[in-house]
């Protein structure tokens, strides 16, 4: 099993307490990616944001400045928000980092769980879902063919166009990033794409029948199981025990959920609601190496085998010094567990 | 004076001699980079180009994977064809490599002396002119507010957005890139930006006119005399001696800009003409640094003083050792003799 880590490149600078600089947030992220490296994790994925207190508008930026300061990990978005972008940006921008980093990036392509980026980039709402899906295959068919026909109704049309540069993998991976909607499963399934869920409340098991839709749908259209990959993407934070990891993670936790919980109109999170979601069947992969790897093994069983963890760890707005030690722990501890 | 180079990331998987892949040529060009940091040059460079032949579709990416192994060097575009960009998402790109690079990234914008762009992005020829007019308008509002208020004929307006990240510089610079246009020189003036004048061929001399028309506009547009700066890019080359310098640039060199030329209906290319360019006051600045000193000074004085000179390496398709060789003299011998 894989073992990553998803940034989404906090913006420190209008905290109340250990305020940074946006040029320090930057340094110290692409110190952690390297140290990631360093200590054998296999994926560093970077979301792309469009809003206050996120770094990360551009991530295929971030993630060219860590290939040039790395030499094994592979390099993704968390996720790129096609429905926003014009694939043939997105696809210059990947190719372009593969190249970079030698045949080690990666795409993960989703919708965005934010919603800034429709009124910054001019798009209706209630063209969600089919921009997605004419983004999806614009860029499929570029990833495909040197030279391309393609016509929409979002992008104007390609007519004998090409695009370059060419990446170094081929087919160059791309993933389905995916919340709750079982369309978006079957679609995965249907297209033979590799899965990406995230699952960040609630227990993780639930989603069970949804990947059921994405393997059904992947084996209906004719895909081998090995292709059919399921990743999983969740909050988490490692620890040297289960109860120093609880004591770290759960005051930042619960201030960062109360506040993106009013903008969705959640309850502000409690001590009882934490402790439900970093119990055996929880959501939150926050514990020991020892406790987090068993979990990652029972939620691998419950969803029938993933091939892919990837922490969240900027949930807490810990300091560096501690994300630090956690990336530490988690190459040194937790992956020999899971290999 | 500021000595820099700027360089178009030549795709050299399909030349007849010494092709190398794709990655290999991306590796080279940022160990070039590097180096250039390391010899002391001022500014790098990363053109923007849409077709076979051309690595650089995404420049941002080339330049962020750069800073992270640089320490002093500025780097830019050359140019970022704005036209056919979102001026939103450029921001966003040169803002994370501002913060990337602790400061050193700057933008050249431009209309791009190819065309490609166009169909690939659906834009209009007819557009030329007021595409750049609107989206430079729009690039500059983003560079100096947080918040804007936008609207135009190009892009979907812009109702009380906020852009992020903020770069490190305040305000970050962007230069004008122009090519022979009148229009574009009075425009630069205007706005009181820096002008990028790329003088590729004929007597470098023979653009005091419109340089006098920018200064003129800026000094009318109330515009201080050192926010005026005037850069030249200029093909180039520097060996150990002139005669050197001839021998290596000159074969690969013709045979570029005859192909270029069948493009756009120019003459092949001949020995004498090249002498010509690569004379006194012609355009080409190829030959020892001793010489090329003494035409750039001259250049200078022609054009009533520049601030930066980039030389475009590339055209002779010259092997990476010999460019490196090329780097190392414009460090040690041209740089002293500029300063």
């Amino acid at each position: 099993m894989e073992i990553g880590i998803d940034s989404f490149a906090a913006m420190m600078s209008g905290n109340e307490n250990n305020a940074i600089s946006d040029a320090l947030a930057m340094e110290q992220l692409l110190e952690r990616i390297a140290y990631a490296d360093q200590v054998g994790l296999d994926y560093f994925g970077i979301g792309e944001h469009h809003r206050k207190g996120f770094l990360d508008s551009a991530p295929t930026l971030i993630l060219a400045a860590a290939a040039a300061q790395t030499k094994n990990i592979r390099l993704g978005t968390a996720v790129t928000v096609l429905s926003a972008a014009d694939p043939v940006r997105v696809f210059q921008q990947h190719a372009t980092l593969d190249l970079i980093s030698g045949g080690r990036a990666e795409m993960v392509a989703g919708r965005g769980s934010f919603i800034d980026a429709y009124p910054l980039f001019g798009l209706d709402l209630d063209d969600y879902d089919a921009l997605f899906v004419e983004k999806l295959d614009l860029l499929l068919k570029i990833r495909d063919h040197e030279t391309i026909n393609w016509s929409g109704k979002f992008r104007p049309a390609l007519r004998n166009q090409s695009i370059y540069p060419r990446p170094v993998q081929n087919p160059f991976p791309v993933w389905l990033g995916v919340g709750g909607t079982p369309s978006s499963f079957a679609r995965a399934g249907t297209l033979g794409l590799p899965l990406m869920v995230a699952i960040i409340g609630g227990e993780t098991h639930r989603f069970r029948p949804l990947i059921d839709v994405y393997r059904e749908a992947g084996r209906k259209a004719g895909h081998p199981e090995d292709k059919l990959k399921v990743g999983l993407h969740s909050l988490g934070y490692i620890g040297e025990t289960t109860e120093q990891a609880f004591e770290s993670f759960y005051p930042g936790y619960a201030a960062a959920m109360t506040k993106i919980g009013k903008e969705r109109g959640w309850p502000p999170t409690t001590r009882a609601h934490f402790e439900a979601q970093a119990g055996p069947t929880g959501a939150l992969l926050v514990g020991s190496a020892e406790d987090v790897a068993e979990k990652i093994l029972r939620h691998a069983k419950a969803l029938g085998g993933i091939s892919r963890v990837t922490f969240q760890l900027d949930t807490a707005e810990l300091p560096h010094s501690t994300i630090k030690d956690c990336i530490g722990l988690m190459g040194k501890q937790l992956k020999p567990l899971l290999h």
